[in-house]
């Protein structure tokens, strides 16, 4: 618009852009107080995520009042099953039929999630049986802006880590180059951490057998190279050669902290798949710019708070 | 997953949706805390769409200071052009171009953003010229949440009303019968308020003549008929047979607030267009579960609070 615009109206333009670029200042400080009301709520959906643990891990034995659960598709099979802690009990009688928790609780979700189970080798499966919890820690105020992601694991035989943690760092500020592209804070880097293997047993490394030809006497030997290998373990070591470039990584970081660590069971019963498959599908439909008129009355419209994707290599 | 699960396991699972449900409920107060801290941020804009106004409106003239702009792309053509104060004093000798403020500031707006050109008819660009301002009001704590549009108008030849409104009410806590499809604060209902048109300027409808034959005598009248007319100013009335269904209604309301209230010359120069298109390219390109690896490097996570788009009736 602003060449067809006179001076004095253009000056006028340039002011408002000015006072555009102190509301993403003010926006900066709101995306904090979230972050701060995130850290806040954080503690008060850990007792539950805890009780979710133990109960996933077999620690506890829920109560039959804490198992209750009707919904229209399951009531039938309910009824004519009769879950209840005597057969539970009954159950625990024979010892083949008794699994401990919920077993395999989180590599069920590795393997549902589309965005997991593509990193998901065989190899990877048994380790992921010894997947205890998953959980989100926020950094502390004043501290620079960032989430970690813990994976505990119970004692196994492939490493002697408890947790495997990988840190997300975020930057909360517009960038002064170009203050209106700032929607909020932004993944900006991440850390794995080291994985202390047994002998033998690390995954993202394969020996291989390569046959060498000495080039002067023409004799042949054969030599082991260890040479890297797919895995989901590569997710706390990336590197350049890695099939994890950092966009995908910072969209597994995101996926991890906002929908599976916050509502694991319905990602273990597919329940959530459902949901995130209909949004998509809304998605491809139509976007803010050109859908008038042909919605379905019944679409309703939510707030909530994903990660938008921004492409800034558009503004670099 | 459920049919493969044993009784046991069964009842464990559905102690977890037990713990998931309370999980949905603490999150329905995150929601109203981010309400809040949304109502407290309003109050820190203000001052700024206040001077925004007044700028537009041409009621303060902007110091030299309060112009200071450069961008790459503006750069050279400012350097030849010097808009300063100066040039807009000597303007001011010739008042035919001597506009006052910003001439068609939102008009611009309602042309450049498809979702608001689609319904802008040309009977209500001159009236859209008086548009002085468009204001977001939230709910106070304790009040249903809800947000109202106020849209400011100068005296004109049109209607009495200073001020346009549209109520957007909120509901923020889960369905009972469906608490896992809780995604945050939902928009419910609305309503627009009575336009108190000045007689023969209601452009929402039209007279339309119409030939008449008297059935028994054969003899042929003119009667007229007044009939309702495609216009912007439906969006205060919405029924049944406009072209406003709920959802376009909502996604609407949605774009105010969220975007064209809080970025409004970027509207106006275009710029925040731009962002719109690359932002649905990239929802085009890839969503949340099938997107791995194809990713451009430099794309970068951004937390932000958009609303997204679920369509219930899948769940009904």
């Amino acid at each position: 618009m602003l060449f067809r615009l006179d001076n004095a109206v253009k000056r006028r333009v340039h002011a408002l852009k000015r006072l555009q670029v102190q509301c993403a200042n003010i926006e900066a400080k709101f995306y904090e107080e979230v972050h701060e009301l995130e850290r806040k709520y954080a503690a008060l959906y850990q007792p539950l995520f805890d009780k979710r643990r133990d109960i996933v891990t077999g620690a506890v034995e829920p109560t039959d009042e804490e198992c209750e659960w009707h919904s229209d598709r399951e009531e039938e099979e309910e009824l004519a099953e009769k879950a209840t802690i005597e057969d539970a009990k009954k159950e625990e009688a024979t010892p083949e039929e008794d699994p401990k928790g919920i077993p395999e609780f989180w590599l069920t979700i590795f393997k549902s999630v589309d965005m997991l189970s593509d990193m998901l080798q065989e190899h990877d499966e048994p380790i992921l049986k010894h997947l205890k919890d998953i959980q989100v820690k926020f950094s502390e105020p004043g501290e620079p802006m960032s989430f970690t992601l813990e994976f505990h694991f119970e004692p196994n035989g492939y490493f002697n880590n408890a947790v495997l943690t990988k840190v997300y760092k975020m930057k909360s500020e517009p960038d002064s180059s170009d203050p209106f592209s700032f929607e909020g804070p932004e993944i900006i880097d991440c850390e794995g951490c080291q994985i202390d293997w047994h002998k033998g047993k690390d995954v993202t490394v394969k020996t291989i057998k390569k046959k060498q030809k000495h080039k002067g006497r023409g004799t042949v030997r054969t030599v082991t190279k260890q040479v890297p290998n797919d895995s989901f373990f590569n997710f706390f070591n990336p590197d350049e050669d890695s099939e994890f470039t950092l966009a995908t990584d910072f969209e597994i970081g995101h996926f991890f902290r906002e929908r599976i660590v916050p509502r694991a069971v319905l990602y273990f019963t597919g329940e959530a798949l459902e949901d995130d498959e209909s949004v998509s599908e809304q998605d491809d439909e139509g976007d803010e710019d050109d859908d008038e008129g042909d919605f379905d009355p019944k679409v309703s419209l939510h707030l909530a708070l994903p990660f938008a994707i921004s492409d800034h290599s558009l503004n670099l």
